[in-house]
């Protein structure tokens, strides 16, 4: 992949309606794009140098430390954004499906630069709007600049959280909001970890044995049945 | 202090010239208006409701999980911005010296609240703009609303790099960072610590005796030469 020519977009022209019109339903859905018609999403983006490119499961997206100066609009798949450490220690950010804006921050701050890493966890297609196209959107739509700002403020606050959380609350108590995160998004008790231990002690900063400890001790003392990846919440708030 | 208040503010009127004028100076170094003249910014804040408290050294500015609707530029003095653990535990995310834009993030995000506790470090003067004037100031201005969407981009990178510290280096390597960081500001490789030890070891999470302990290893090592606040590098790249 070739992550220099993003500056380098054209305009899709005759391939336009081919290249994304077929996105807008997904679009629709994006926090961008809230508030905002198919056709209009249509008839914005059709003004504006864009590309739509895909990407297969395990490809990366984005690199840790890379110039950037283009928005990417996850419309199809799922990825991970990821930190890696100075001795190659991995913490999983979050995991971000379709429809999703993809590292916002890169676009307006004072160093255009990445610092996460995107990789793709299933095949993946992706709507690139370059830097001038998303200033020419935002100054003609407020609704959408109003968006954005939601869209930055959001990450501003999501990434205080995470760091509170990181640097206080002991892995006991990770866990258990893991799980209970789970719950809500599987609408079960019984509930399917969509990590392997390994990928989740990465995921929350620890030793892999200290995440099995934790578990045990949260089977033994009742308050969850865990067999392999499926854990079933018996007593947790 | 009558938080709630800050939504209900007044246009200024008569006093106007009072409350904010003499602080265009300072408010022409801050980063939302860059590249906007004095005499702009004298006449875009005189049409918006706005406001001009004062705030004495200790008194809290922002409570954690507070509600919050408007913007707080610091006009004079010096902040330290904190995220509290469940069992008190304090981290200093940043001391933040006027000119600067307090909490940009809490104005547009889905939940208007704030997630770090604002504590005034000096006799603080800070100009409060509610939510609707800074919709209708950058909506009017698209200096200014690049310059906000660079301030919250800015925000995004900095917690995403703070993050990536506090998850994986240890506390040898934020020490070291900090001095160099420090090296660079004050422009000697004598540096004078702008912290104690207590302040030093929350502001990097850990407990104070452990970074004690760093500070004589590397002085016994011969990298650094601490005598109290006072630090000479030797030997450190």
């Amino acid at each position: 992949m070739n992550f220099q020519s993003y500056s380098l977009i054209e305009p899709c022209n005759s391939q336009c309606s081919f290249c994304f019109l077929q996105f807008t339903d997904v679009l629709c859905a994006e926090n961008l794009f809230l508030g905002v018609s198919k056709s209009e999403i249509g008839e914005i983006i059709k003004t504006v140098h864009h590309q739509v490119r895909s990407f297969s499961r395990g490809d990366i997206l984005m690199h840790e430390h890379d110039d950037y100066t283009s928005l990417l609009f996850l419309l199809h798949g799922k990825v991970s954004t990821q930190i890696m450490g100075v001795e190659g220690q991995i913490l999983i950010m979050e995991q971000l499906h379709a429809p999703a804006t993809l590292v916002p921050a890169a676009l307006f701050a004072s160093e255009n630069k990445v610092f996460v890493t995107i990789v793709a966890d299933e095949d993946c297609k992706v709507l690139i709007l370059p830097r001038e196209s998303m200033l020419q959107i935002i100054a003609k739509d407020e609704r959408i600049m109003e968006n954005f700002l939601k869209i930055l403020s959001n990450r501003v606050q999501f990434l205080t959280k995470k760091l509170k959380l990181m640097c206080f609350e002991n892995l006991r108590t990770k866990f258990l909001k893991h799980i209970l995160e789970l719950k809500d998004i599987q609408k079960s008790s019984t509930i399917t970890l969509q990590h392997t231990q390994q990928e989740l002690s990465e995921i929350f900063g620890v030793a892999r044995p200290s995440l099995t400890r934790v578990i045990r001790e949260l089977h033994n003392e009742g308050l969850i049945h865990a067999k392999g990846k499926t854990i079933t919440i018996l007593d947790v708030k």
